[in-house]
This record gives structure tokens, C-alpha cells and sequence, in this order.
């Protein structure tokens, strides 16, 4: 049978590792699971709950397609009492996780041929998801000068579209309100669609991430429950777009969504109350960065991103001779650690690079900690050798 | 902010129905649903424990993008359990809904500007999933002489792709074995994709469903635990590709999707188990559909399709004078019966077509009959008064 072209896209290298890491532990392999972007904890307390009480007060059926109007206005309300940002929950579309953010902005804003730009080391699906639709992914280079982030320069008059995210994935790397502002209104000037991927807002070290609502209306902004939130297999999020787009993004999800999963709505809304919860969950974290940033430099680790939001850390290591994909094959092997080679986010440069997450409990990351020393340790002890 | 021109698809007339139907009910009234494609019943209790255990045990984080692999062997299963075919769990897919196993179909298949046969009426997402992604839908007329269902004179050399649906929505007519095994042969000759929609068997009435995994491997089968499980919220569906296209699906959906959503996959997992809470619902359909097909006809509904399966009555209302917008307006209004235009499911005749679903309680549903036949026989009134 037939495939099309606009299939052939790249695999996530990380599942490749995450295959190598449960082959490795049915061996009997004790495994530090560094390499996955997601939580140990499961959703909150209360949004299982809730949960539970839904599923027997009635039948889950179809909600409507931009999501149920209580969790909406729950979504609506979290912008003014985190940001102060008045935002009319019906400008809320609540969408299967980020993941139908992206495939619904890109639909809604970009026809075939259409070229937005995004920034490398950045989120894999970004490129892919853009090619499997027909767009065009226009790479800006990050630098550690420019924090891994787009500045104005890289707004240029042959771009559609710029997405940003702050914090970044991999790097952490956080756009402060300057930055973004100057991102909004040259994007503004150059009739170049912002669309601002804000999924790890709540995980923030050093400042309170800013939403690109504080600066405009003029953006499609994605989040989602998977992060701060602690829901990542419930495929749960949402967008804020202007006015102007509510109906054309209503009639897309209808068709290509029907609804978000009716379930996970809920389990979301009652999420949103958990902040309790969820902090403590954001403690382990700030935990297990601290821990980190105080060993992987002294293990040889450099030119780590500065890891102002989310929990990773993003590391090159050229100087070990090894290329990205033997040195994670190795960690893995000689010590049971289980890291991103730098490829997934970076198709020229990463394979200078690696990514190590710092979700899992504080135990298991202080662990991972000194198996990364070690094995950095083992390198350059048979380089001196060599 | 710019707006493409591929997001400008149709919204669901159904949408506005229910709307009507949900301000009518905010008044007091007393509404009838026959407008919704969803059982009224819940996920079955096995499916709900199963999930609530499975809460308790730990986190529910991202699955492979494939989906579980246990579910995938319970869907391999069912096809020997239900047709005696022999498929195996690596051509399993399980997506976030059939909406997904759309989305995943035609871009594999696909690229833009390639022409994909659809019979008219149809499922109205159909043509609409296919405008988002660049690609032409052509229109194949059905006709009660064809059972509103494609022939092999429909696959003509100019056609990339062809979609059908047995039982088929607004219809609930079937493909028997010949009629699908002739589809099959041809589209093979002419290098046409099949892509075989299956998402209503298991509600079947005068003989089984023939799926196109009977007759070839070369085909996408797209299912939905929405129908026959009784799963509409849950958003989580399968299909079954041929051996060549697993990866290229595998690397789309990790890339679209991350995954299918975690809790309705352990949901569906324990809802295959559930055979008699379902056969239960299936009996209610089958009661419902005769107190329909004997009241209808006898209220003057006319052309009615043949209902081999699902929970739908598709009927000509054209000798009333109404259009079918004003024909299921005035029949909320004045009887408290939500039913859905047929311009949903056929932008070219349906103003001449109601669809009516039974898939509700039977209380309800022989209710909504006796207001049927008032309104009908009210408009015949007023016709001869005039």
C-alpha cells in the first residue's frame, strides 16, 4: 500500500532509550530513570477523586468540543490568580493534551508551504508535527549567549509563524519579560503569528515564568495538566487564543477531536485545586536541581543551559570524545542511568549534547548523580590511559 | 491575527441541535434526545473498576505510542474470538478515538491535494478532517438502489483513497461479504487505499458485519470503543494497518499524539471483558429500532434506509415541505424532540433528510415515537387546512 511523504518523520530518540532502559531492568538492571520529560507522581489526590464520584454519578459522554464550561472558567480564573491577567474563558479551548494544541494552532494559522520558526535545542515534536502538516520548521540557532531562546533578529519578514517556549525543553532556558515583550511586538510588526508554548509554568526556580498574555491578546498560548499538574498520560491541556479564532478553532476540534477526553476533564478541574499537592511535588523537584547543579559541573558536565524552569538539565559533552548516542548507551550500560541524547532536540548539534531529567524522586536523582560523576570519572581515567 | 484557509471546514449542525435542545431544557421542557450518536449508558463497571484500581496502583504516565501492549493483544484476540481472522498485535493501533485513527490514516496515506472517495451521506468529519489536511474529498452519491454505499463504478482510476463505513452512519446500512469483497478487488486493481471504517459493529441486526480483515491485509480498519463498549467520552479507539505502514504510524503517532489517553486505554482493556453489560445495550438498541420501524413508516416517513446496524433511522422528509432545518426546529419546538438535519451527513440533499438515533433508553425512545407521529400527522393537518 501507498505511504505519503509528509509520514516520514523522525522517531523520538528517547523511546529508543526508554526501550534500551526496560530491556536493561528485565535483566535485573537497577535503572535511574533520567531520560523521560514526565513526573513519578500521579495526578493529585483530589483529581482522582473527583474521578471516581464522575464516573458514578452518570455516563462520561461527548462534552462539548472546547471543553466543559466549568473547567474553562476554572482555567479562565487560574489566569487572574496567577498572573493577574484577565482572560474570558471563552477565549479556553481545552484540547487532548498539548499535543492537539499544536496540531489545532498549526491548522488554524498556517496553510501548506507556510514556514515557522523554532528554536534548536527545542522540542522534537515541533519540527515533526510541522512537517507531517505540510509547514515548513525555520531552525534558529540557540546559543548559551542567547539562552537557547529567539530574539528579534531571528524575526524575519519570510516567517508565518514563531513559536517559543518558556521554560524551554531541553534546556530550561526561561524568556523574562523583556525578552518576550521584545518577541511579541516584533512578531506584531512583521504580521508573524506568536504562538507561546507555556507547558511548564509552575515549575519555576529563580522567577515566575511570564505568560505571553501579560504582554498581548494577539497569541495562541498552549499548556497543558501533563507538568505542574502531574498528568502527562491523561492527555489533557488547553490553548488561550484571540477572540477572533474561538469559532474557527471550535469547528476544527469538532471535526478532528469530536472532545477532549471527557475523563480527564474532569479529573483536571478537581486538579486545579490541589496546589498543596502539587507544590510539594515542585519542592522535589527544586530539590533534585540543586543536587545537580551542584555535581554534574564537578563530574565535567559544561555549558549547562541555564535551568530556570522545568526539570532538566542540558549538558554537552564533546570534550569526552564520545557522541551523544554512545555516551547515553554507555551511562546506561556501565551504570544503570538512563539519559536523552542531544539528537532528539538538536538534529545538527546534539550530538554534542545530552538531556538529563530530574522529575523522579529526590532518592533515585541523588543516586543518578553520582553514577553520572562516576562514569565521567571511568572516561577520563581510560583517556589517560589511552 | 491571519487565519488559514484550510481551517475553513463546516461545524456540526448536530452541535446547534443539541444547543436548542440544551436551552429547551433549561426552560422546563421535556426533551426527547434522538439527535446524539451515544449510547445513554456508561462505560461498563468492569471497565470503571478496572480503571479506579488501576488509580490506586500508581501513576498513569505516558504509555508507548502504540498503546499498552496487553490491550493490543485483547484487540488481536477479539478479531480470532469474533471473525475467526488471525491478526497480529503488532498491526494493532490504539489512538485516542477514531477521530485519531482518521487523522494518523490519511496523513500516512496521503498528501495534499489527493483525492479520497466518500459516499454521501456520510459520517460529516469525513470530508471535513480531509479539507484540514489539504485533501480532496470526492463525493459518491448513495442512493436507497445502492444502500447509500460505494460500488466498484465508484473506483475510478482518478482516486487515491477510498473510505467506507459498514454500518454505516446516518444510514445504518451494511456491505455484505460479496459487496466488500468486490470494493476490495477493485480498489486493489486501480491502486486505491481502502480505508474501512468499523466503528458500529457489534450493533448489528438482521446478520453480522463483515470486516474487511475477512478479505485482505491491505486495508487500514478504523474501530472506536465509543458504540458497542459504550465509550463515546473516553475518546480512545484502534485500528489495524498492514505490517509495512506500523512504524511510519508509530512514528506519526508518538509525534501527534504522544499516546492514546492512559486511563481510557486501561478502561478499554477491562470493557472487552464486559460482553454482557454490552449485549444487554445491544438488546435495548434492538428494541428500540423495531418500535421505530413500525411507528415511522406509519407516520409518513418515507425512503427510509436499510438499518442493517448502529443505532440510526435516516428518512425522507421531503413531502412535508419542510427543509430539514425547519422540520427538526419546529419538531423541538413543538414536541420536545431533538433530531438532526440531514445537511450534516449530505451538503447536497440533506435538507430533504432527518436522522433519528435510537441509541437512548427504550422509555424514551417509544416516547419520542408517539411525538413523532403527533407531529407528523400535525403537519398533514395544517397542509390540508391550507
Amino acid at each position: 500500500m501507498r505511504t505519503s511523504r509528509r509520514s516520514a518523520v523522525d522517531s523520538f530518540i528517547v523511546m529508543d532509550v526508554m526501550e534500551a532502559a526496560r530491556a536493561a531492568e528485565a535483566t535485573g538492571q537497577d535503572v535511574i530513570h533520567m531520560e523521560v520529560g514526565q513526573p513519578g507522581t500521579p495526578a493529585p489526590k483530589l483529581a482522582r477523586d473527583g474521578l471516581n464520584r464522575a464516573m458514578e454519578a452518570g455516563p462520561l459522554g461527548y462534552t462539548v468540543a472546547l471543553g466543559l464550561p466549568a473547567l474553562r472558567e476554572r482555567i479562565a480564573r487560574h489566569y487572574g490568580e496567577v498572573y493577574g491577567v484577565d482572560v474570558a474563558p471563552s477565549r479556553i479551548v481545552v484540547t487532548s493534551g498539548s499535543s492537539a494544541g499544536f496540531i489545532l494552532s498549526f491548522l488554524s494559522l498556517f496553510d501548506a508551504g507556510q514556514r515557522v520558526g523554532i528554536a534548536d535545542p527545542g522540542y522534537p515534536s515541533y519540527r515533526n508535527i510541522l512537517g507531517a502538516l505540510d509547514l515548513q520548521a525555520v531552525r534558529i540557532e540557540g546559543t548559551v549567549a542567547n539562552r537557547f531562546q529567539p530574539t528579534v533578529a531571528d524575526i524575519t519578514p519570510d516567517l508565518d509563524g514563531l513559536l517559543v517556549a518558556s521554560p524551554a525543553n531541553p534546556t530550561g532556558s526561561m524568556l523574562d519579560r523583556a525578552a518576550l515583550g521584545a518577541l511579541v511586538q516584533a512578531c506584531e510588526a512583521a504580521d508573524v503569528a506568536l504562538i507561546s508554548d507555556e507547558i511548564y509554568h509552575g515549575i519555576e526556580y529563580e522567577g515566575r515564568a511570564v505568560t505571553a498574555l501579560e504582554l498581548t491578546d494577539d497569541v495562541f498560548v498552549i499548556n497543558s495538566f501533563s507538568k505542574y499538574f502531574s498528568m502527562t498520560g491523561w492527555r489533557i491541556g488547553w490553548m488561550v487564543v484571540p477572540d477572533s479564532h474561538v469559532r474557527v478553532l471550535e469547528r476544527l476540534a469538532q471535526n478532528l477531536f469530536i472532545c477532549p477526553p471527557h475523563a480527564s476533564q474532569i479529573a483536571a478541574l478537581h486538579a486545579m485545586d490541589a496546589g498543596q499537592e502539587l507544590d510539594e511535588n515542585a519542592k522535589v523537584y527544586a530539590r533534585n536541581r540543586a543536587v545537580l547543579l551542584d555535581a554534574l559541573p564537578k563530574a565535567g558536565l559544561r555549558d549547562i543551559a541555564p535551568p530556570d524552569g522545568a526539570f532538566y538539565i542540558y549538558a554537552n559533552i564533546a570534550h569526552t570524545g564520545l557522541d551523544s548516542r554512545s555516551f547515553t548507551a554507555r551511562l546506561l550500560a556501565e551504570e544503570g542511568v538512563a539519559a536523552t541524547p542531544g539528537l532528539d532536540f538538536d538534529p545538527v548539534r546534539g550530538h554534542e549534547t545530552v538531556r538529563f531529567s530530574y522529575a523522579g524522586p529526590s532518592a533515585a536523582i541523588a543516586e543518578g548523580a553520582v553514577r553520572i560523576a562516576r562514569f565521567m570519572a571511568s572516561l577520563s581515567d581510560s583517556a589517560q590511559k589511552e
